[in-house]
């Protein structure tokens, strides 16, 4: 699941992923080892208290948007969080999430006012935030790359020459 | 994870999900469950042999799309796939998907061509297929509903009078 959602993110344009209260370094290095083969410069790192990593991302200046079933639907907030200048964390979670993290949001954001999984959820408001066009994104750096295919699995290795 | 596709499907439009090759009595109640209590037509059966669900949509008149990250981009593609009148069938699996799969869909369409999850493909897909207007579903026979929050859980019981 946890992997699911970074290769979520990765995908779809954001910079990186922190997985929080849980270290796993079993993802971590599963998600390094994407990056490597297929570029970009994704970030992740796991472990750090939840509380913890909003609190320092708001005080770094940041913004926080929570999506959550119960939350205002994304049609209704998509301007306002695309104006967002300052850094945007994205906090998706299980249905245990605590009732604290609705107040600690700057926004609190719904797919749909359905129950949903969090990985769909993501895609869904990453691909909104950037308005339909993550399928134009570079990852530079990759060893391979996917050839879009009719009908085969195509996959071009990259040499890459370094001084 | 199988959870998770299904919850997406539900929430983003699909009349219903065939869960192949492995039967889930489990996931099969829990997704019952939600629509019993959150609305909606959504159907769920688990068990058939893919190649068997595949060959029986086809034999009706479906078409079936394939979502991979080896296939065509979905930006390409979207127009062609909105406009089949014919029943949809969208096939996600995990990396493990036989080859044989890319010969038999109508169409391998990728999200972004970068590894990704099979849940994130299918948010973005059936948020794209619906032109991003699935907040407007409706989710008839609820026994409750989600009112939209800025910042708590908000959740209306609706009492129905059976006659």
């Amino acid at each position: 699941m946890t992997t699911h959602v970074c290769l979520t993110a990765r995908a779809l344009g954001a910079s990186g992923v922190i997985i929080a209260n849980t270290p796993d370094k079993e993802v971590e290095s599963s998600v390094r080892e994407v990056s490597k083969r297929f570029g970009g410069t994704f970030q992740i790192e796991s472990g750090p208290e939840w509380r913890h990593v909003i609190r320092n991302w708001k005080n770094g200046g940041g913004k926080v948007v929570h999506l959550t079933a119960y939350g205002m639907p994304l049609p209704k907030i998509i301007d306002e969080i695309q104006a967002v200048t300052e850094n945007l964390l994205v906090v998706v979670g299980s249905e245990k999430m605590p009732g604290e993290m609705f107040k600690l949001a700057d926004w609190n954001i719904s797919i749909t006012s359905q129950p949903m999984s969090e990985v769909g959820a993501l895609a869904v408001f990453l691909d909104w935030y950037h308005s339909h066009s993550e399928f134009d994104l570079s990852f530079p750096g990759s060893e391979m790359q996917i050839i879009p295919s009719k009908d085969s699995k195509t996959v071009k290795p990259i040499t890459q020459f370094v001084k």
